[in-house]
């Protein structure tokens, strides 16, 4: 038998009916704040995800060449694609652009729980503008989106890359050589940071300095002990965040998230059920556009993990019932099978969901497939009732039942 | 400037949700239908392409090694990965069972009208049955999904590759050659399909009664010409359909479809205004399972291309009017921001769709902005209103003005 790609999955109708309804639940949030859903290939030229990530991308990226000989690769994510597009057709329109999409991103790497090859992100951009004011925007929703899925236990920790860059570079870190340090602290690893430091001759109390910058973490009164404009933005960002009623987030200076082109806030969500892979959400404000052939344009953005954030959904217990069709038409025989294929176009036609009885099945087989497909009520199609233009409506809850009308089958659903 | 690799395409927002909302019609008219939706990833082992449709489709596939060096390919269509699936994990499942499923598919050839590298493909399956009344359940959905979008130019074509098949073997033809000849007659090729069919020693007469097979088109009364079991179930098929309220029918045995799988009636629907690219469905009922490693199923299935459909609806001239949010809000003030953000995230938790200033236009600017995103109601936050707890709602239609306390904002936009 051929199975899936390792690390793919197949989606079957209750997991399928679940995700969509999910993932609808996020894109309304997205319209309520006035953002617009966008989409862009599966794949693009290798060259626009090494240019927003570094060469090293390649190692994890799915990447091939096309039989024109193009380098070409499925995309790992799809914040460069987004801005990719904005530089292409949209630079003109006027600002902010606010989109979003949701979709398929691919990762070449060993599957865990939690992480797969092809993976499902749902993502935003906020581009042409980079103030408190639109960090706030960009955070609120990504905060209400989390809410609108009914998860509970998660946590929103906000951060500023510009503070900890700019103490790096006063103590001595050559620019083209702070990635290596924020790659370090990003992951906590504080033991080969030290070193690594210390190589660059940066001395050992601006070392505890900067390990200490990012350990700031707690409520917005750490905002007093950050210095400069940083912490005065931080300040603005979460007052807008307050006025919006969101009052539930972490300042946390140890957010550096992995990539370089972050300028200034950064922030993430975590869902601590998820143990070791616990972010289900990661953002701040970057410049892109430049990079890819535009003119420097400040955005902000974030991706939810959507994978990820069921899962915690999951483990918090959250449940989702798949709903049956409205009806199930059963002919009681064959004879009447054009009659019960008319009866479910007729509901069909009012906009009732109907489900028919296709193999033959006897009256008891046919009801117990009924009940399993979900089905409100069975529509059964005797011989009597038929002659005078009615069929039986069983409710599939209570086993009540009741002769009803031919014309007024539809409403009767419908309204019950 | 990097572009989107050719023959894909990036959709901004305006076609976007032009495509979500007709996305969704077939969507819906699917769940009336019973049918529910499933996902399989966007790559497969190329094999199970090549088992369905021959080596040939290589020539076609984005194929290509993975880093664990094994061949995969984006898919080119999505019936052989639904049937894989199925044989997976729903084979245990009550029959029939009865997807569908829309995304992305992918084919290596020349771009032109109506036909990408990246292509969209809306699809159904009814696994597990293959009668008249099962297969009249397939088309109808298929006619009714055409119909839901609006499209009114269009013809269903019902033929049956068995008829055909049958006449091929009886003149003679060897059974592993019948689909070298069927693939001429499905182009119309009857120039080379002569001296092809000679080259096998089929007579002359034969030759002309084969391809005045292929020409019995017209309405149900053609059926009658057609012999045997074919003619019978293409009857109990059309019986059904007329049941279900579906007349506008043709018969049409010319209809072969590419395909070796097919087993008995296929189908086929084409909008005119289109031209030489005219088919934007096509279907039938067939078995594929068994390749795949599972048993011998009978399915009746079909697929509409999405992007065509579309197309065919444009040259209709069937306009889509993108919506914009409820509300705008504006500060008339930069000390009435965090008002602003108060108002803006009222409304949105209320379910109204809400954008907000965040470039500090002026009034008259910001109202022009608050016009071109569409919204319904400009909110403007002046300092006097602020005071006594209300703004000022503008209907962007009418350029009528009003106080509205803060407290009952949501629910005035909402109720009118």
């Amino acid at each position: 038998m051929i199975q899936c790609p390792r690390g793919t999955r197949d989606f079957l109708p209750d997991e399928m009916e679940k995700r969509r309804f999910y993932e609808n639940k996020l894109r309304d949030t997205a319209k309520i704040f006035g953002f617009r859903e966008i989409e862009t290939p599966i794949f693009e030229e290798a060259e626009l995800f090494i240019l927003r990530s570094g060469p090293n991308v390649l190692k994890e990226l799915y990447a091939f060449k096309d039989k024109g000989d193009r380098d070409i690769a499925l995309r790992p994510e799809m914040t460069a694609p987004a801005i990719r597009m904005f530089v292409n057709g949209m630079s003109n329109d006027p600002k902010p652009v606010k989109i979003f999409y949701f979709g398929q991103c691919f990762r070449y790497e060993r599957p865990q729980s939690g992480r797969y090859r092809e993976f499902f992100q749902f993502g935003a951009e906020l581009i042409g503008k980079a103030a408190p004011e639109s960090d706030a925007e960009v955070i609120g929703m990504a905060a209400s989106m989390i809410k609108s899925l009914g998860l509970k236990d998660y946590k929103i920790r906000i951060g500023h890359i510009g503070v900890l860059r700019q103490r790096i570079s006063d103590a001595g870190v050559p620019a083209e050589r702070a990635a290596e340090v924020l790659q370090k602290l990003d992951k906590k690893l504080y033991d080969e940071a030290r070193p690594l430091l210390e190589s660059m001759n940066v001395p050992g109390d601006s070392i505890d300095d900067i390990f200490s910058l990012t350990e700031t973490v707690g409520g917005t009164e750490v905002l007093e002990r950050i210095p400069g404009e940083a912490g005065d933005y931080l300040k603005q960002v979460t007052g807008y965040l307050s006025a919006m009623g969101i009052e539930d987030i972490e300042i946390d200076l140890g957010v550096v998230r992995g990539l370089d082109y972050y300028t200034g806030m950064v922030f993430e969500a975590e869902a601590p059920a998820l143990g070791a892979e616990k972010q289900i959400c990661g953002g701040g404000s970057y410049t892109l556009s430049e990079l890819f052939g535009g003119e420097k344009v400040f955005s902000t953005g974030f991706a939810i993990g959507f994978d990820r954030i069921l899962l915690a959904m999951e483990k918090e217990g959250i449940k989702y019932d798949p709903a049956g069709p409205d009806a199930y038409v059963i002919p009681v025989d064959d004879g009447l099978r054009l009659k019960a294929a008319g009866i479910a176009a007729l509901l069909r036609r009012s906009g009732v969901s109907a489900d028919i009885d296709l193999m033959g099945r006897k009256m008891g087989k046919a009801l117990k497939h009924a009940s399993s497909v979900r089905a409100k009520y069975a529509i059964i199609i005797g011989k009597e009732e038929a002659g005078s233009g009615s069929v039986t409506v069983r409710d599939m809850n209570t086993g009540e039942q009741r002769t009803v009308g031919d014309g007024e089958l539809a409403d009767f659903i419908k309204n019950s």
